[in-house]
């Protein structure tokens, strides 16, 4: 591997102590503890955003923060911020962190993960008596997830002004309350935090998190240098038949949309078949009405997920989506609306190469590859150098109440990420 | 057409009397009085088996019954009977009828056009002065629809002996109420009803009914002389594949359960055409799950409806599914299950013979047709001489509040029901 300007030295006897002072029993202890905010009685999370369970768990982090001497911030959305004092107080910090906001069958691991393996390597630093040259702040930021205030990333993307703020505190949740309204009594609770601009610069941004995905696992690696993220098409097929009898109606004069559905998934499948594996290509939403046995259905209603990390063969699959469905439409109409694009990211080559040679240097197995799902780190790409690095998780499960990972997979991630952070420091 | 001993001769000016006395204009008042009961405001009519709409309509026959010197009869089962007296009281009659209850969103045609077009028959009877040989009854089955309570074709069921009477009696609805309490207050609410034998001989049963089914209107013809009833087979399909994420699973590691589906369906619909398009093929409900946009299905289910009025054909083309289903069933796994199987019914020849001729002889556009749909004429088969007419429907719908048909139509398919009855009376 090569190494260029932008690329930080990584210093192998430092990264040696700090990995030896991250304590996998005090990381997972510490999963434990937050998992207890908004716990289902069936392992898993219901935690959403700026709900009382959040606001019970963001006091919980402050309150350790300021224990290890860290000083709380927060900001317009509500971003929570626990900053590490740097030998050079004016240098730009290095940002690290995810959420704490869950689905409402959410998981123990998924945002928390990337907070609390960042405040187990500030731990580390502390433990070793090591202090990094930049200030390092541990983010939590607002509303990952998206489930109560939709969509997902405001903080994300309020903080790296890709989202005006007053527009985004207007969102309201089905029971009609907005973010402005949710926001005001997690201010009324925090003790005593200041609040700071939003989009204050910083040196990098690294987000550690499950992968939510089964590559890790299934190769043995348990890190992922994560080189960038998938780009994602959806779409929305509406096909149009006519309900017709179904003992009466001959075959030559129906329009039957199942059929006709049919045919288009199966020759989208075959159209979007990739020797190398890499495109992904998704029918996970089928409906058809009136949907009744003997009823020949007049309507189907289908999603497709497309994704690929390269943008051009992203472009060119998708755009042949529409004309698919028209060639095997047959007697009926069909309408395909794109409801959704995000090109791909590809972060700077930097961080991945980062993360691979610390993880190298102090012997944890790892990998390369790309996020599948989106995360806050796809704001952050447009504000600062931004990276991320991927643990396993129990066969990929994630957004369940099953969400689950090992001990030492956690370790790992976190061992490798305080190397990262400290050579960014 | 050849004429053998057991098609009735027919008596063109008698036929020609009745047929001027059907009037138009009565029994399109009948169906608007009795659509009353039940009515949803919309158009339709919610009057259940055995319900208070269904005791209230009933009631209201009686008494029109009663009017035109008609004797009511029931019996275990509820099944009404309005008796015209023939010049032979000990000859068995010939019933003719159909139902009153519908679906809980029916129209006002399916079932009610059967008995009104037979009581408009005895009208007309009586209009010009003419007693039929044999007793003729108007019957109104008990619960054909089945919806309240299932499955339906109870009445006849139990008539033809088919079906035990306390098994029916037996059987609950949704809310827990049984058909014996429901049927209480169904004896309760008659009017000095007097109960008879179930299975009691009879001549013949003749069924008018809306086709329910769009070629009567297409071909432009008024009655249709029905040969018999499509045997059906209807089959429910589970694709069993594996929940994966959309975003990191690639396409060799899937178990994608609507793909697999998609994939049968597209090689069912291609093996089941039939160039002489007299098959009928539908996959009308079609479910999968979890159903997300961002989830690989891990299951698909749906409903195979195959109909044919030739019994080898039928099988042979039923037998085909289930392996079809398993060549395309790629990486997932596949049951598939007969639910029911209905054998085609071929009344005798002679029946839609009469049907045509009288026809022929009062001069209504009529066609020979398979019935798509069962009706009470499917289980009177068994036990004695029957047959069926059809009528047109607007485009063929039925099961709906927007059922419709034209008064000229269903004149027409009352006067060749009244001259059918007249002479096998």
């Amino acid at each position: 591997m090569t190494r260029d300007a932008n690329t930080p030295a990584i210093d192998s006897a430092l990264l040696a102590r700090i990995a030896g002072a991250v304590r996998e029993d005090r990381l997972w202890q510490q999963h434990m503890e937050l998992a207890r905010f908004g716990a289902t009685g069936r392992g898993g999370i219901n935690r959403q955003a700026l709900s009382a369970e959040e606001i019970e768990a963001r006091g919980a982090l402050v309150r350790r923060g300021r224990s290890l001497g860290l000083t709380p911030y927060t900001d317009a959305i509500g971003n929570l911020f626990l900053r590490l004092e740097g030998r050079d107080r004016e240098a730009a910090p290095v940002l690290t962190g995810s959420h704490i906001d869950s689905q409402p069958t959410g998981g123990k691991f998924d945002g928390a993960f990337g907070v609390l393996a960042g405040l187990e390597a500030i731990e580390a630093f502390l433990d070793i008596g090591w202090q990094p040259r930049r200030p390092i702040e541990i983010v939590a930021w607002t509303n990952e997830e998206g489930s109560r205030f939709s969509p997902g990333m405001m903080g994300s993307a309020a903080y790296a002004g890709l989202r005006p703020v007053e527009e985004i505190l207007a969102v309201r949740d089905s029971d009609g309350t907005s973010v402005r309204e949710a926001l005001e009594a997690v201010f009324a609770a925090d003790d005593n935090i200041e609040h700071r601009a939003l989009g204050r610069p910083c040196a990098a941004f690294l987000e550690a998190h499950i992968e939510q995905g089964p590559r890790l696992e299934a190769t043995g690696n348990q890190v992922g240098a994560v080189l960038g993220m998938q780009g994602t098409r959806r779409f929305r097929v509406r096909v149009i038949g006519e309900e017709a009898h179904a003992g009466t109606t001959p075959e030559s004069e129906r329009r039957d949309a199942l059929v006709a559905a049919a045919r288009m998934i199966g020759a989208l499948r075959e159209s979007m078949h990739d020797p190398d594996d890499i495109t992904r290509f998704t029918v996970g939403l089928f409906r058809v009405s009136p949907n009744a046995p003997s009823v020949v259905p007049a309507e189907a209603y289908f999603s497709i997920d497309l994704r690929h990390p390269d943008a051009d063969t992203l472009a060119g699959l998708g755009d042949r989506i529409a004309g698919i469905c028209r060639d095997h439409r047959g007697p009926c109409e069909v309408e395909v609306e794109e409801i959704s694009r995000a090109e791909p990211v590809h972060f700077p080559d930097a961080m991945p190469r980062l993360v691979s040679e610390v993880a190298e240097s102090i012997g944890v197995p790892h990998m390369q590859m790309f996020s599948a799902a989106g995360h806050d780190a796809r704001q952050l790409y447009y504000f600062c150098p931004t990276g991320m690095l991927f643990v396993p998780c129990e066969k990929g499960i994630s957004h369940n109440e099953a969400e689950n990972a090992k001990p030492e997979d956690l370790a790992a991630g976190a061992r490798v990420l305080a190397g990262c952070v400290a050579t960014l420091g």
